[in-house]
């Protein structure tokens, strides 16, 4: 497309690298921007440089964080005994909006995948190590919230296995049918393994 | 949604405010930026601030442009006869884009819509009038290329009428099936319109 303005053309070419955002997103999102006042986009602007230039990641747990220790990490109300391996970061905010888990957490930054070429010198796993090392007396539970994939069950398979040594409680997040889910749609490995891991009924 | 820090708090609700972008996109937009290198988010920012700041709008026809006057009122190879008004600049690009239309345009900036409080001076129109006034020994055409709404018909009413005395001939945009639509699913008024604005059939 042949844009008006070098102006355009080249904010749109910036925007349209974001992903998921084509051209013609792009460019509506320019035009948006020239109808509001010049603050709008200062505002965004500097937010974003502002977070690409700050951001820290948390020295214990690899969380982003403002501070060099994150929140989760630095509270007295957490549960220092029990770590929760989580892949990324949108998996940790997801497991905190359920409001259920009161450990912290360990950021691995990704999961082994041979095929991308991903082992674990390029993850935050050895400093999971390290981290249990220096905490053993405190470190009671390891869960391991990895995606229920052929790469995060390779992933919890190595930790298991190089974390035998501290005898931990370790366990993963249940897997089964979700809540408000049918049970005819459910693929036979889920509903397999939900019935292997059935739970007792209660009554309340 | 609580997030981990402040930094990307603050970004996430910037890019929220963007049209057709929630909290879940902004976010998983801010991460990709914090996995691409510094450079990526500072040449985004930059292009935002430098086209919000830079772009102008051309003296003679509104559309935006990086001069006073646009790359299209400036062109010789435009025929300064005909002018092509559109209601804003996605529209002008999708006639540009066809490759089909030689003129000059007349960016309205909007449309008249009285139920949105928006009239005739809210938008370029007397600008139009004036140039039309100044130009009238050139101006031959006027093509009226505004959306088959209640607003368009209006707002192509009010041009017609105020431009009666200048003798312009005056056209609209052919309204009608669209190439490779099919009758059968067409609605009725555009099929109306296409029988009734029937062009002769050649066998070239």
């Amino acid at each position: 497309m042949q844009y008006p303005s070098k102006l355009i053309e080249n904010a749109v070419n910036e925007i349209s690298q974001l992903p998921g955002i084509g051209k013609k997103t792009a460019l509506r999102l320019v035009l948006h921007l020239l109808r509001q006042d010049q603050d709008t986009t200062k505002n965004l602007s500097e937010a974003l440089v502002k977070l690409r230039t700050e951001v820290q990641y948390c020295k214990i747990c690899h969380n982003i964080a403002d501070q060099p220790i994150c929140s989760i990490c630095n509270s007295q109300r957490r549960d220092k005994s029990i770590i929760c391996v989580v892949e990324n970061l949108p998996d940790l905010l997801a497991i905190e909006n359920t409001a259920q888990f009161t450990g912290t957490y360990h950021v691995l930054g990704g999961i082994i995948s041979p095929i991308d070429g991903i082992g674990p010198n390029d993850l935050n796993i050895n400093n999971l190590f390290q981290r249990i090392e220096q905490n053993k007396e405190e470190v009671r539970e390891l869960i391991l919230a990895l995606s229920p994939t052929m790469e995060g069950d390779t992933t919890s398979f190595y930790i298991t296995k190089k974390i035998k040594p501290y005898n931990l409680k370790i366990s993963t997040i249940a897997r089964g049918i979700p809540v408000g889910g049918e049970l005819e749609y459910a693929d036979e490995i889920t509903l397999g393994r939900s019935i292997a891991a059935r739970t007792s009924f209660s009554y309340d």
